[in-house]
């Protein structure tokens, strides 16, 4: 699959025309990690939100998918109304859909809501926001940075 | 204060050069949030550690300080031996403190050790891995980019 090399410049232009798509308040920010997490901390800053929190999960390898997805290390959320959970990308979907499944079960009366910067046609479930769709192999600059000699 | 603005490709520096300095094997990676969150998603990438959690902790306002830090959010971290706590800055060191002071009262059997790109010379305690001494007020790219029309 070809390669497209995303850039921490891209990210933050895609960053910024996610905070014009997001037309709703909410009062914390679930990061999926590690894909969410640098998104979450930029959109922290920008909404002035302190409560950015981050959750687990596992079930996607390198080079294969396993059946199921389990979710851990949730947040505590006591007294919140209404959360964006974040991820770079939705895939297949499946890491979403297991997020927002158990996250729902143990707090029933929040509001979630999901944004992404990538998103695959297909995946089982989109997120209510989102700025690029995925054609290629996204090379996270994350990932590309630390090994490449800037 | 002073204001220093740190780019993007200063933390990228920074983060490669916190990585020749740590000369230490660990299974996770735990951010402060919300200063630690890039951080531990590129190192996350750098050692390819999936294990990326993060914690929280209130007690630090824009312009006041408050006697007490309190941590919550806490991993789980039952099959961990080893972890490396990472923030951004070392400021008072209370944060830090505390949150190695919950951890270890909680897994007593597993090693923290922690690291920062900056610190404060004054700081009650030291990270054991740093870059910069901050001797102004740091603007991070993830609290000015976002603003910035680039």
């Amino acid at each position: 699959m070809d390669k497209q090399y995303y850039s921490y410049e891209d990210f933050l232009a895609d960053a910024k025309v996610l905070t014009q798509k997001i037309d709703w308040q909410f009062d914390c920010i679930i990061a999926i990690a590690r894909g969410g997490l640098c998104l979450s901390q930029l959109l922290g800053e920008y909404y002035s939100i302190r409560e950015v929190y981050s959750i687990n999960t596992i079930g996607y390898d390198e080079s294969t998918k396993l059946e199921g997805v389990t979710v851990f290390n949730v947040p505590e959320l006591r007294s919140v109304k209404s959360a964006l959970i974040v991820d770079d990308i939705v895939d297949s979907g499946d890491t979403l859909a297991e997020v927002l499944n158990v996250l729902g079960k143990i707090y029933p009366d929040i509001t979630f809501k999901t944004a992404s910067l990538f998103y695959k046609k297909g995946a089982k479930i989109a997120p209510d926001w989102s700025v690029q769709e995925a054609q290629k192999w996204i090379a996270f600059f994350w990932t590309e940075d630390m090994k490449r000699n800037i």
